[in-house]
């Protein structure tokens, strides 16, 4: 069975693909509770700096170190650069990622500097890359800066 | 005399600073023109993810990597991990800092990654800090994650 802060990730990215969007979704959890949610905002709001990640922590708001060094944040995909470094930025110890085989970001960075990392190769999230890679290669390499 | 991309940078700042915000500044520069400009909008858009420089690049919109692998981007300080992680996402490959006495991000990283960095160690820029720092440190750790 999923677990269900993985669910609520990739329920966000199935939001995103019906949205005409990128599919990648990001939920922030503390104390056992989803405090943000988010998903890849660039074609819904023409913005290079909302993937899912950043959308997630953006929603969560403006939160005390204590609380982001007490989180866990999930993530449909591998983070690439910009949110493997928020993830730094804000000390969040531990990250849960749906899949790393359409594309793998930052996560020897990330490892080194002591973030926890578990990926849990999920058919779902393998899927949902491959359709939407497979349908819009121009964006896709757009959000990743190629 | 200064730069005049520098000075926009810090022109943003100083609004950031009448805002009543974290008084740090960025421009995004391609072709010798400001594609885009902002400033840190934590206190003012309530948003951990706009640091001044994520604000610049969110301002020139979804662009080509071509643009941004041809532009230069202006800060008045030491770009942190989220800031650097953008960078090394679009592959811009040269960065201009006001200055990283006050905060010291991951500029070894980005040099490591091949980013060329100037750091211009403008007084202006220390002194805009150094006010904010003493005024507002606990906003001033809330927005480095400490």
């Amino acid at each position: 069975m999923m677990d269900k802060f993985m669910q609520a990730a990739i329920d966000e990215a199935k939001l995103g693909l019906e949205e005409g969007g990128i599919p990648i979704g990001s939920v922030l959890v503390y104390k056992d509770e989803i405090i943000g949610r988010g998903h890849n905002r660039r074609v819904q709001s023409g913005s290079p700096i909302l993937h899912g990640e950043m959308d997630a922590l953006n929603n969560a708001g403006r939160q005390p170190a204590s609380v982001y060094k007490a989180s866990t944040l999930y993530t449909t995909l591998s983070p690439c650069s910009m949110c493997s470094g928020t993830i730094l930025l804000y000390g969040i110890p531990k990250l849960v990622i749906g899949e790393n085989q359409t594309f793998q970001g930052e996560e020897a960075l990330l490892n080194e500097r002591g973030v926890a990392i578990e990926v849990i190769h999920s058919q779902a999230c393998i899927s949902l890359m491959n359709g939407f890679i497979r349908d819009k290669p121009e964006l896709w390499n757009e959000d990743i800066g190629e």
